[in-house]
């Protein structure tokens, strides 16, 4: 999905709305099998009830991975339950030398057909460029998240003055453009939201952080938006577990519906 | 694995040789089938052909989970072959909030019965600490790693003259300890390996970069090397593509032993 299809489903929404899929057997509502099976069947109400007013869904690769090749039969079931009018992206928070990030990228774009990957910047540039070898596709790449261990390395100063965060959000921005480029800045941050917009106007920010992780979605909005949208606001666990009964899909919509509300679009 | 078992391998074997697997089906000898069952073929061959001088195996995961479903059947397969008296370092480079750290680590720890996992810091403290709570495993932290893109960050000046790896590394060493702890270190940066040793004096440092990425040995040894070995120098390319015909196996011992002879222990 191009900028110009993202910014069209997200004004057709009204919504920035990104759903985290961190799906995890040992929270799955009871009357579903605790197994890879449950996972994909959780994934697909989830998906059926959510998918008009969700412009993202965001498969947290860790989950799935941890349940061995089981969970890399879920992932792909998973993915094909996301309609095409929702972008797609790998949580996976890759990045390595450039042959290796290479085979990420072939992981992420052509075994599975992801729109955007979540990426670490540590490695610089060649870590980064082979995901942006692939026309139509997004590298997310991490800025300052959403954590505490956030402050160790991100908001470290630099001999001029910036943050760590900072240069890397100017020095990656370089590498594509915002055409294919995204960054992850935490809800829980958002008050460098204002000082990021400087730094990059125009790009996409992925924003995790808002329900369980304490973020707002208000502040986040009026710091963060631009004209042509700009956000994908993410919540997992404050959708995807808020009943754990049969009723887990309706319970999630509902949520869904009250962060959507609160985007003000 | 522990410390003292590693230290014990590594006087053993007189070596502190890592193979990397990084098994690309497009780079397989000719007579290997160009799938899944050609990767298990070719890394039970290279296994067999070196296990009795090589400390540690190191599988790429990029490579594995290039190829779907039957890449982690592939990877499965690859670890059941490394015997017990090798050190098995998954290369992943990880790192996410901690919940999902923990999801990473149940993969590599739990679900595949690795020592080792590679980890990104860009994080911090709660994306490494999940891993360092199993016993007798091991966090391998990016300190300074080999390929061009390294410059753009990790060399970065912090305001206290500091560079940003050197603050990684005095962080990270202070999440664990010694026992648990192993930092990476790109052998193409091995004029750095001096002041890293008077950061990190007993810790041990995985350097890739030796061969296809035009590290030498000898410096590596010379600048890193402590009483109680503190190194696992890895090669990939330079080893297991050494030839692509029916002699790979035998070619790849050696380039091992090659490389062991230039370890002078």
């Amino acid at each position: 999905m191009d900028r110009k299809e993202l910014i069209g489903v997200i004004r057709k929404k009204k919504s920035y709305l990104c759903i985290g899929l961190d799906t995890d057997i040992a929270r799955l509502p009871e009357h579903l099998p605790k197994n890879y099976k449950g996972v994909v069947e959780f994934n697909k109400a989830i998906i059926e009830a959510t998918s008009d007013i969700a412009v993202a869904y965001k498969p947290n690769i860790a989950f799935y991975e941890s349940l061995g090749i089981d969970g890399w039969k879920a992932l792909d079931k998973t993915i094909s339950f996301i309609p095409d009018h929702c972008f797609k992206i790998a949580d996976a928070k890759r990045g390595d030398i450039g042959n290796t990030s290479k085979m990420y990228a072939k992981t992420f774009f052509e075994t599975f057909d992801f729109d955007a990957i979540t990426v670490a910047p540590y490695m610089g540039r060649d870590s980064v460029e082979p995901f942006l070898d692939y026309e139509g596709k997004w590298v997310i790449i991490l800025g300052l998240t959403s954590n505490v261990g956030s402050s160790d390395f991100q908001l470290l100063n630099l001999e001029k003055g910036e943050k760590l965060y900072e240069k890397v959000l100017k020095t990656c921005a370089g590498y594509g453009d915002e055409s294919n480029t995204m960054f992850v800045v935490g809800a829980t941050r958002a008050e460098h939201l204002k000082s990021i917009r400087k730094i990059v106007p125009r790009h996409f920010l992925l924003i995790p952080g808002v329900g369980a992780q304490g973020g707002t979605v208000d502040k986040v909005v009026k710091y963060g938006a631009i004209k042509d949208g700009g956000l994908l606001i993410n919540s997992s666990r404050g959708i995807i577990y808020a009943s754990d009964g049969k009723d887990f899909a309706d319970v999630a919509r509902e949520r869904a519906d009250q962060l959507c509300s609160k985007m003000m679009l």
